[in-house]
């Protein structure tokens, strides 16, 4: 007795964009899937199909070959096909909706760390709004050449060789790293060739490779206190304890550092601009921190992502000029400089560790995009990045006059402000009237809530001991905004805070 | 009785393209750490200085306030300057050619686990140099359309918006976004939502981002083996441990993953062409993997990185599109289908985890560049990829074929090679005369001498049994080159096993 052929219903929409044959295809594994056809059903012919559907041939025999590749029909000599009988039986009760909800509240959605890692965020990201004033690391929006640099893009990748574009180096771009090379002995006086540059995709990669390349698991590195959030971040990527280290007038407090982790093999400074504190590492300091690398074999990881912005005077010898014994890599950011977007970042290794490092970044996550290495090449080696930066420079310092100018009064009891010599923001103190009751976080949140962008000092912090303040960004941020922003900042902190009688 | 003053020997080079002033501070710096200045000594005015150098006054003035400002030169009032008295000791005693070695040999130079990690690297890395043949995941260099690239660059970059140039958001671009869940509607029969595609710097990143969304530290992902040598590191990112699962002809063997790890809760599977070996995952196999996660709670990586590339019949349904309880992760990449430089990937998260993975992504290192992200929405979005694909496929199907024609007489009892249905790269393995010799890792490095390059089949495999064999990718080769290419190997393969009599 020959088994039945199954009863399809199916329905085609001919307005639809999905082909026929797709069409086709979705309602009989659906059918099969829910058990409306049964497993080892035999199908009706092609012929007898394409009749009732009122389509070609051709469209059945598509969708058919197209089942039988998948497994949910089988074919059978002599016999025509079939719907496939050894399916595992719980997954043929197939829900009529499949629903996309998360599964039973018995499985766990995420794991416990990142639950943990979300409920440690104090504030909302507020990604896509733009702030009206004072977001921090920002660069100034109308300073940077766009056409030039879109220019320059379309020239790179119009006919790019194919050790452009189809490379894979873990370095990065050969010109970009030269470029780099000349750029830093013509502006931070220190000689380094292109073959120690490696290109990443920001300060956090820099530092993460670095401390894998000289530290195991476990060891300690030094950190600065209050410092950078993504320093903490890059130790723990790397498996590093980060032990942090107090900054007073003179910087790095070196002498508390070696009594809190003397076996530490790593430091992690900003000596020419300390985030967030502005504080210029001493030269009796910068020399104790090299004395230490070369008598201990350890590490120094210099971290000048704002050096470039010095209001006063050249910028101060970097660590990496004086370092005799090979034990200083040097960080910088064209993030910050030039646009965000651009992630691109570089490290300049020891002039030992560079050969290892080439071997051991294959398939690292520091890699950084190729795709705009060798405009910025272009751009750095053309004279483009030193007469942005002088541009910038002067823009920057006359912005950070206008804020303290502008701050006073709307601030005046409440928040106190003094200038920095250089960088790209200022730290405004609770004045001692309100600062028993004011909550950097608070704050932030509140003016994140009236487009007012400024980032809570406490955050900087990695111990129990949180100063509160306010970091406000202010090269990002045109002159004419600044007044409504305080005064936006203003209300808000009059409004969060008890005025001590 | 006033101090002395310090004999200076400056010695300037006017055809030097260091400025006087930076020769001059370099000079006095240097000669105070070496000691032939003493602490504390008086340094020669400044009109003294001007008249034995010969040069302006205001140089030699420029010199001093920058050492003056590093702290190696202090000014005293009414007495003029004076080398530093507080530098400490022991650096003072600077060695007179600063040398650039490695410090003492006792100290470490690289971290156990970097020297640990090159010791395991068994092959030479080739940068930079352009192979003749073979190499794995390059798709073909002339394919590309880069004239129509830059145009779309350059329109990106001539006025962005500020969304976009000084966006962060760490899931990418969205208008990318959109393109890609369109795309993948179109082209992989799944829908999706913008706002669950994460754009990345590659497959590592994507994965160890879900491994990290999904388990704790210490929990166990099942991996196919052999598999992408990608897949273990990403786990080890995530620190979770990767146990390998072997592959039979129906493709990942779920029963064996059962027995060897029960308690595993995240899978990591190809199924729409598995690397290296081309297996497809079979329909029930791909049920048997979903009910599995439904049931325990558990997730699917589903890399799909060359799905695209199927030369008979339309490419099988994804798990994800058969995944009606929100447990599978879609993972595709673009720097294979269009060129490696552009370094984009992306991971469709299943829709409960990406409000998650938004927040905790502030700061991992899977964000992506945002540079080519505008040009490459654009490219998608006007139907561009799609007729790449359409072309590309036409072009590695012929490639494939003309491999396997090409390789048939001068491999022949040596190495053996079958047709497989998709992909960029087919396996040789070795004829069973020279099986017991053969040695895939002798012969890729022989081969990588002279400008052949393949990938040895065994770095596949994590556990101890390997099997060896050689992967060549056809995609990134043009026929005229075959020939040429395979004789090489020939001579190679002759050259390093012993064929038994």
């Amino acid at each position: 007795m020959p088994r039945p052929t199954a009863p399809l219903g199916l329905a085609l929409d001919s307005t639809s964009n999905v082909p026929l044959h797709r069409q086709i295809g979705e309602q009989i594994r659906r059918a099969i899937l829910e058990r409306r056809l049964a497993p080892g059903l035999k199908l009706p012919s092609s012929r007898q199909m394409a009749a009732e559907l009122r389509c070609a041939r051709g469209t059945i025999l598509q969708a058919m070959d197209q089942l039988v590749a998948e497994g949910y029909v089988v074919a059978q000599a002599g016999s025509g096909l079939s719907a496939a009988a050894n399916l595992p039986d719980e997954m043929l009760v197939w829900p009529k909706v499949a629903p996309r909800n998360p599964s039973s509240p018995a499985a766990p959605v995420l794991s416990r760390r990142t639950t943990a890692a979300l409920a440690s965020q104090a504030i909302e990201d507020t990604f896509g709004s733009s702030p009206i004033a004072f977001p921090t690391g920002q660069p100034d929006r109308a300073a940077f050449p766009f056409a030039l640099w879109a220019k320059l893009l379309e020239r790179e990748w119009r006919k790019p060789s194919w050790a452009i574009a189809g490379a894979l180096h873990p370095f990065g771009h050969a010109g970009l790293r030269d470029a780099i090379a000349a750029y830093l002995g013509m502006a931070r006086g220190f000689g380094c060739e292109g073959g120690a540059v490696v290109v990443t995709s920001g300060m956090r990669q820099s530092l993460a490779l670095f401390a894998r390349l000289t530290l195991d698991a476990g060891q300690q590195a030094w950190i600065e206190e209050p410092g950078f959030v993504g320093t903490r971040e890059a130790m723990a990527m790397a498996e590093v304890e980060a032990v942090p280290v107090p900054i007073d007038e003179h910087g790095f407090a070196v002498a508390a550092a070696l009594k809190r982790a003397p076996k530490a093999r790593l430091a992690v400074v900003a000596p020419s601009h300390q985030f967030p504190l502005g504080t210029v590492l001493s030269l009796q300091r910068r020399l104790e921190l090299l004395s230490w690398a070369e008598r201990t074999g350890s590490w120094i990881a210099e971290d000048d992502f704002d050096g470039e912005y010095r209001y006063a005077g050249r910028p101060l010898a970097p660590l990496r000029a004086l370092d005799r014994a090979d034990r200083v890599a040097y960080l910088g950011s064209f993030s910050k400089l030039l646009f965000p977007a651009l992630r691109l970042s570089y490290i300049v290794l020891p002039t030992a560790l560079a050969r290892a490092a080439e071997r051991i970044m294959t398939g690292t996550s520091a890699r950084a995009s190729l795709l705009g290495q060798g405009a910025l090449a272009r751009f750095i080696a053309d004279g483009h990045l030193a007469a942005h930066l002088r541009r910038t420079r002067l823009l920057y310092a006359r912005r950070q006059e206008a804020l303290l100018a502008a701050a006073e009064r709307p601030l005046k009891g409440l928040l106190e402000m003094s200038p920095d010599l250089g960088g790209m923001h200022v730290i405004a103190r609770p004045a001692p009237a309100i600062a028993a009751t004011f909550d950097d976080h608070e704050v932030t949140a509140a003016a994140a809530r009236h487009g007012v962008s400024v980032s809570p000092l406490s955050a900087c912090y990695s111990g129990r001991t949180k100063r509160h303040g306010l970091i406000l960004g202010y090269a990002g941020t045109p002159e004419a905004d600044m007044p409504h922003a305080l005064e936006t900042l203003r209300s808000v902190v009059q409004a969060k805070v008890r005025v001590r009688a």
